[in-house]
């Protein structure tokens, strides 16, 4: 059997390493545009703070790796320009070459959402969504001494701390109210703040245009106009499909691949997984796209089990996250209220802010809010302060098991005063949403 | 309606509280031996070490506001010496008095387990099981140099780094092989190899008797001898359950008072909630007695709706424990492998090794065991290490729910390089079982 991978990152690693432990007599190769794989680009900010010294720390593996103890025949470097039913045209080395697949993956994995404004090609903006532009974005931070970050989204936040935490007077502009414009305002509020103490942060701002000569000089908005040596573009992200569009694959709604739960595309043989692949979202049941990077290495893995002609399903993804801002750590799992009301729920919720740990311990305040239906399943947890791991790991292992306020209050977490509460952030949250569904 | 509270710790103040709540207008006095209610002991080892500078911050609220605020009776230095159908005998300031009750709830918490060797009474040798010894043990090491801690529970690994860490030349004695007795080996060497580097650890070793005039001078075990000022015993606590007894109730195996899920006993309008009553274990589906912190404060809480003539079931817990010793942190829930075999489990088990974050970021490491049945459905979680609170958040809500080890490995935790991995500690153990349940 002859396996076609397009995209070797995490998900596309994963499904070659899985097809080739339970079909080690397979040919599986792994067509990768940039120089690694199994590449990391959630590592980029910590590259740029200095707090990783290689690039190529971030990459799991490297290409030996996989070829040597794998097995997997790994062409990075390589465009695959045309893919038709059993063939893909693949650029090499300057050359075009042919192969021919029996069963083949996308995982295409998704680009930067450019901003869409004049200019925006000029030398020094940059994405940090590509592994490779860590090397550029570290070069030129370097060199620069102000920089805008576009977008308030976790890279943008991270992006902010990093290049802040090296020096550099850091603008962050966000067309919405509040940075991480996923997340409830409660939330939003706490790490606006901080932000405000940390970097200049704009809100309610829209770029309208780059400018300069060759090398980016200004960064020009609806309100005013930031001078600068580099512009970091963070505003989100949209799936690779083009190639899956060719050969007759059907997308969803959210534009990224539609795939049932053994990653099958429409296509007989063909499979999706990862960031260019939608899923089921386990909150609300519906198709959704969430290209975060541990959904993504569980598709590949499910994508490599099912292709090697054995059977997994995946059951789905509850978006969780986790980021921090210097000391603030934040993390969602789930909807929030807003994402909630948008979906049609009813939503009631409850926002409660308490020391972390013990009280009679030196320790930071954690704000947790907890969004539940009508009838009282959870449909979300969102938290910003001190100890918020922890939480979100909780909060993200009861959502999956579609838990209801009584089971976010009755959950047997340990308690140790130095770690924990022993009524627990999230066991006063649901206590609180308790009144409002009638329950003693 | 005439409401008696008997111990006026974690349980019996939750109690109080619910029951004021939903019943303003009702009589409720809780009758403590102590000076102090919703006392803390879980926090004795922060005194002694400094940490925490007042005992009474030990003590979650004060006896004022629940007499002020929640309209609570609360009668300090009061001990019930006798319990009858309808009415209690109470010694307050060295004057018997009598109370009647309409509902009855025993909260009288547990006890530390003595040694049962000769001399044990001597001046010097402590529990830290009740709060008020906090102030002893601080005042006696303060004037000690060497000290003996008999047992290496968690409280006894906390005492352990409490005095070593102020100066104290420490031996820990622990008759298992060892420490931590209720995990398993994998993750018992580790706190081993810690503990033999901060204190003197002795296992295998029995305290046969505690030397000395007046005051301790000497530990005798049936191996040697250790010099000493100070002793603190840590062996194990048993449910107090006399006054139970004396109204008829009924003790489970255990030994601890038998509750429905309602928290009430086999004697009408009487209930029992905390460290003195068991629940059912939700791993085992059995009852059991699981005396910890968490669970008793919400046993107190359904205790007290049940008692106000509202409803609500107490669906038991996992016995979730964390714990450190100086850096190292430590943690279960659910039942150790060996816990399984004895409960007649035929178990299987994985244990992995790996690092807590992403690998490119300086970080520990950090050891998990998961232990399943034969079927797939998880038993519980050990880990020792870094970040070993987060696991066992997620761990204790999988388990809370019932989850298999396919759970452990879909479950959506969030991955954020310096704070978890891409494929979580749990998810590479749950991987690791896959292979010997057959699952791809």
């Amino acid at each position: 059997m002859r396996i076609a991978i397009i995209g070797g990152g995490a998900a596309g690693m994963s499904a070659a390493s899985r097809i080739k432990r339970l079909r080690p007599e397979w040919d599986v190769k792994v067509f990768e545009r940039a120089s690694y794989v199994s590449h990391a680009p959630c590592g980029v900010p910590f590259y740029v703070s200095g707090f990783v010294r290689e690039l190529s720390q971030l990459c799991a593996y490297n290409i030996d790796f996989f070829r040597e103890d794998r097995g997997i025949d790994v062409h990075p470097r390589s465009e695959v320009r045309e893919v038709g039913d059993g063939y893909l045209e693949v650029i090499e080395d300057g050359r075009k070459m042919v192969y021919e697949w029996d069963k083949l993956l996308f995982s295409t994995g998704a680009r930067a959402t450019p901003l869409n404004v004049s200019c925006e090609d000029l030398e020094g903006v940059l994405c940090v969504h590509y592994i490779e532009n860590g090397e550029k974005v570290k070069q030129m931070a370097a060199k620069s001494d102000r920089v805008v970050v576009v977008g308030s989204g976790y890279i943008g936040i991270e992006m902010s701390e990093a290049l802040s935490s090296i020096g550099k007077k850091v603008t962050l502009i966000e067309k919405e109210r509040n940075p991480l414009p996923d997340f409830d305002e409660e939330i939003g509020v706490i790490l606006k703040k901080r932000l405000e103490e940390k970097v200049e942060a704009k809100f309610d701002e829209n770029v309208v245009s780059v400018e300069g000569k060759e090398r980016v000089r200004k960064v020009v908005t609806d309100k005013a106009e930031y001078d600068c040596d580099l512009v970091i573009v963070a505003v989100g992200e949209q799936p690779n499909v083009e190639l899956a569009k060719e050969l007759g694959v059907k997308l969803g709604k959210s534009g990224a691949i539609e795939t049932n739960s053994r990653m099958e595309t429409n296509v007989a043989n063909a499979y999706a997984a990862g960031d260019c692949a939608e899923t089921i979202n386990i909150v609300t049941g519906e198709k959704d796209w969430i290209p975060l990077a541990a959904p993504a290495n569980k598709m590949g893995y499910v994508a490599g089990v099912n292709m090697a002609g054995r059977e997994m399903e995946f059951p789905g993804a509850v978006r969780s996250q986790l980021t921090s801002f210097y000391e603030l750590e934040i993390g969602k799992t789930g909807l929030s209220e807003k994402e909630a009301k948008a979906k049609g729920f009813k939503p009631i919720s409850a926002t409660i802010t308490t020391k972390s740990t013990a009280r009679y311990l030196p320790n930071g305040d954690i704000t947790v809010k907890l969004v539940a239906d009508e009838s009282g399943k959870v449909l979300g947890v969102q938290a910003v302060g001190a100890g918020v791991g922890k939480r979100i790991y909780a909060a993200a292992s009861l959502l999956y098991k579609k838990s209801r306020v009584e089971d976010f209050f009755f959950v047997d977490l340990p308690y140790y005063p130095p770690e924990s509460r022993v009524w627990d952030p999230l066991i006063v949250a649901a206590r609180n949403l308790f009144r409002k569904l009638g329950i003693p």
